[in-house]
């Protein structure tokens, strides 16, 4: 493992993440309004970035949301394509008081790189760029053809990415995805990820009455929005975490008896886990299945906020008119967007009292995953990762989603290797999001030999 | 009814009128820390009225919260002395972008006058001191003596007179109290309100892991505050609005058989009720009681609000750390505030699942009320109104909570006349609140004449 490009990494380290603080500065929150200047300087920085490096064809492809990203060096004849992808917008930050340092203004602490974005998804997506500076920098060119495609909409449902790899551009065409948008399984051991869940984001919404009212007047004679939503999300599951949803378990594929068993192996102290990283008085989940299965391969469902109503300090005796609930379902193999969706919607407009008007409303929606693991991109990662880690790769799954996983196998036919280097303590999406310095380093070389061996 | 206080007033109605805009222009909402000056504002500007028209010992008495207005006229020898009380605060004004008009610049239409507080109490408020200003103006003295308390806390709890007045000051010291700040039963019908429901105003907050979480990451093993929360709130009351707190009904005291039957009479159309005030499809409530037992003499339950989680535009996959409910319940005659207060609380406890944390927080109460309907001041207060309006009085209740009447009861031996001018549809603690302008210039006389009555 003394390939040149993986020296020039070294050697270059500070400058790389100096230039990682810059690009984490920005706060490119796709879902807020008001910072898609900021997205659209995220894909700027990013653009000029590739280019400088020496990329060709490096464009910003607009979209309904933020633009992409595109980038390509073309000229390992008789070599794969990679398609490399990551995303360049960021989570919102609240609640902000609770963040040790700024969000925005990247702080160091014990080997650590606190910022939004940190690990998920910039920190991940500047280890893609800075391995392919360091392959450019020392050799004049790169082992294999390179596509570069990063997104600014990933937290808010990729419908841009969607349509433009559903159009199935000749400029996409590849024979792999290099994914960096997901975690080790433990600090210093290799993981690739070949499973996600899909997702369905959704509102539920209760009209009570056509004005906000007075609690005293009219308490005993007026529906209650919130408490009608309270009742109808209480029949959503159960206390054992059963979703009550007829018919939404029935498609489900289960993970094999081998993938079941090797899961089993894994380094996981539960305790730990329910402690460091969750923090709650106990773990909830359906019993029978072991936390691993619960996350990676059950569907869930959560309630994110209840928007409306009084929600100021203090005192206001008043009957909302309506109340909005956001409400997602985590969907795995087998499960289709489309039939939960429908299942979720005809069941919640059949459980709602007489009273009140339920809308139901699709905000975005990704299909679960499953990566076979005998390809020969999934068996180059491993031999790469060994190099770099020191040790055999775990495969393991996700429980978050990656909806574009699917749309790179099922438009481009284009298999991923979902290769990420953040840690299962990161914080993402919370405050105080984190990326371990070391697994930038061992990120950029990691990918730098991938490519090396995918070449072959 | 010739007297010459009423030719006064009716002369000077369009500068009354005109005055009473001004002090609708002050947004003195109570509960917002930002208003705090604008309350301070509307106290100073009665205190100044008060005196302008030769009310003395005029002065604002300083509170936890917002100043008092006190003001007298104790020259009536021999005549017994009324308590005249008010509240210059107002309800906050969310949902903002449902008002026809903007909530602090007064607007007439139809014969209302549309601004937040014109019902809810500044309208009766200014109605209490144009009677006193007309009265003076035209005799040179009042008929009786007078003490004026007004407050600037009625709509997040009332702590400062609550505390004032149980401290028992000389000054207080009165044979009844005038109270302005209740609704005549339909449009014309001279009502007064003989009872009151009290209320306790709760937070209960659900905390479930240290940090907010990804529901990717850790959907299907860590516990969900708002589901959480949404399970506790649909225990706390079944589908037919049926409290569900065990004990909480014990020591309801019902309305009298005569009651009843006087409600009966009253004129009441639900489906009208229901349509043009309710605004809702349904009406509910506990059955085989009628919508006038529900909301006056039923103690209810209702949300208000549940701050916390990822309220935004959009999509953001948390899982919240916690979740706060804004919960009340209106309590009627027999009920205290305290021993309901405990019933709650030891219920949630018991309720709740092991997994996460539960506080249950009181942050406003007050008493319930029923006044003797035999008592020589709500005798004269009928002769009044049936000499203003031309019509016999209705005795009703409310399902609003008025604290400060079983205060002045309590501590100071005062019964109250709760004479107010509000409409069932003037939408108080909604947006487009409004006070018919005919009962502005009826409430003037009615409580001209009323003074005058009591004072024989």
């Amino acid at each position: 493992m003394s390939s040149s490009a993986i020296e020039f990494a070294r050697k270059n380290y500070p400058r790389f993440l100096d230039e990682l603080k810059a690009l984490l500065r920005i706060p490119s929150i796709s879902t807020l309004p008001e910072n898609t200047g900021d997205c659209r300087h995220a894909a700027e920085v990013l653009a000029s970035e590739l280019k400088r490096i020496g990329m060709e064809h490096v464009r910003l492809i607009e979209t309904v949301g933020h633009p992409l990203v595109y980038a390509d060096w073309l000229h390992a004849a008789g070599k794969p394509t990679v398609l490399m992808y990551g995303h360049y917008d960021v989570q919102p930050t609240d609640p902000l008081d609770e963040w040790l340092t700024q969000p925005f203004e990247p702080a160091e602490r014990d080997g650590n790189l606190y910022a939004r974005g940190s690990a998920d998804d910039k920190g991940q997506v500047w280890a893609q760029v800075k391995a392919l500076e360091s392959l450019m920098a020392a050799t004049g060119k790169l082992p294999l053809n390179v596509r570069v495609l990063l997104e600014g909409d990933e937290e808010v449902g990729g419908e841009g990415i969607a349509s433009y790899v559903a159009s199935k551009p000749p400029e996409l065409k590849s024979d792999f995805a290099l994914i960096s948008d997901t975690e080790l399984f433990a600090p210093g051991l290799p993981t690739l990820c070949v499973g996600l869940r899909g997702m369905i984001y959704t509102e539920l919404e209760v009209r009570s009455s056509r004005t906000d009212l007075h609690s005293g007047m009219y308490g005993g004679a007026a529906p209650n929005a919130f408490v009608t939503l309270a009742q109808i999300i209480a029949k959503l599951k159960d206390e054992n975490e059963h979703i009550l949803i007829p018919s939404f378990y029935d498609d489900i594929i289960p993970p094999s008896p081998e993938e079941l068993a090797a899961w089993k192996s894994l380094p996981f102290d539960e305790e730990h886990y329910r402690k460091t990283e969750v923090g709650s008085k106990a773990l909830v989940g359906e019993k029978g299945y072991s936390v691993m299965e619960r996350t990676w391969a059950r569907p869930t469902l959560d309630v994110h906020g209840i928007p409306g109503g009084f929600t100021g300090a203090g005192a206001k005796t008043v009957i909302p008119a309506k109340a909005t609930a956001k409400v997602s379902m985590r969907l795995v193999p087998g499960m289709t967007p489309a039939k939960s969706f429908a299942l979720y919607k005809s069941y919640v407009e059949k459980i709602a009292p007489a009273g009140v008007d339920v809308e139901v409303r699709l905000i975005s929606a990704g299909d679960p995953s499953l990566i076979r693991v005998d390809n020969p991109y999934i068996k180059a990662a491993t031999r790469a990762l060994h190099e770099v880690w020191g040790k055999d790769t775990v495969f393991i799954r996700s429980g978050g989603s990656i909806p574009i996983v699917g749309d790179f196998d099922r438009h481009l036919g284009a298999p991923s290797v979902m290769m990420g280097f953040g840690l299962p303590d990161d914080n993402i999406h919370a405050p105080n999001e984190k990326f371990h310095l070391k697994n930038f380093s061992l990120g950029i070389e990691s990918v730098i030999r991938f490519l090396e061996e995918a070449a072959n």
